[in-house]
């Protein structure tokens, strides 16, 4: 079997670690890579280094953040006495484009699924008790994760857990579809269901 | 609007540019990415970078190589009476894995499609004339479009054009699905509509 180029196989394996992408949609994808100018190309490269370089975790939340801490921890104006837990970064700006949120974050890291290996001791629980008996300004803590099975678990996992911790513990509304991934939840539903939180 | 740090906002807006990667696709590889041990990340930087710098085209037939000619064109035991046209580099592999033709290629570098300014002057048809006057051994012409409307608009105008220039010219057989794009096709139909070609 003749095939292709080394260096057009090495990266097409390389980018099979993208979520959702198989060998021939890799292919494809350094096929593309190809057409561009090779001044666009040369760039891409710069900016995955740029990101390996640059971009760190925030000691305070765990968010991502080009400085020592994240803008929203570093930002005076937000209420620190609530605390909004969530499963990665990626769920923050989605958070925060409903203007419905004004506290802080803390990013867990993922769900619970011990199957996959995700057990509390892979997850930052301990970091989370660490934060929160040192910071003990917190009045409410917002367990902001998918209504889906693993979140689900999660959401009840941390609210043994943080009994005693804060004042209020709450969740997000039900106006979340069951089974939905946080992350596509338009703007106006998650709003909803961040001024309709609940105790959890 | 909060916003994610800018080195991922750069390399996510880099992203959408590969086929069918829209900014919450492209939002999620960055992080995926980030997932990644720092030196697999440095590894995928140099990778691409690689691409651009080792990825050439050979001056014969215009397949992907990193030498100064392909493979296939520098493989003696190809036989260079047959020549089969071909949209892209990445259908050469696609064929070579049937094992029902070992004669040459030529990557026509597209398919016609004037909307889209894909027009003959677009595409490598100038230098397609130039490879066939020039190497006068060519017996056989075979076109391996895919059978969509865009690649029988192709097969119908590289029919009329290349009329004189080979005795036989050839498309592959009906095997293939309608409307179907050769990249997905199994082996098996491809190998048969290989064998099966008939006069264009």
């Amino acid at each position: 079997m003749r095939r292709f180029p080394e260096p057009i196989q090495n990266l097409s394996a390389a980018l099979t670690k993208l979520p959702g992408v198989g060998p021939k949609t890799a292919l494809r994808y350094v096929f593309s890579l190809l057409q561009l100018p090779k001044e666009e190309l040369m760039q891409t490269a710069d900016l995955i280094r740029e990101l390996g370089e640059k971009v760190r975790l925030c000691p305070k939340c765990f968010n991502y953040t080009q400085n020592e801490f994240c803008d929203i921890c570093n930002d005076p104006k937000r209420d620190p006495a609530i605390l909004c837990i969530v499963e990665t970064s990626r769920d923050i700006p989605t958070i925060e484009v409903t203007g419905a949120y004004n506290g802080r974050y803390f990013v867990l890291g993922g769900v619970l699924n011990p199957i996959e290996g995700m057990t509390p001791e892979v997850l930052r629980v301990q970091p989370l008790f660490k934060k929160l008996r040192e910071e003990n300004q917190i009045q409410e803590i917002v367990l902001a994760f998918s209504p889906d099975v693993h979140g689900e678990t999660t959401m009840m996992y941390l609210t043994k857990q943080l009994l005693g911790f804060s004042k209020r513990l709450t969740r997000l509304a039900r106006g979340l579809q069951a089974g939905a991934s946080l992350e596509f939840a338009d703007e106006i539903t998650l709003g909803e269901a961040f001024r309709g939180r609940k105790e959890s």
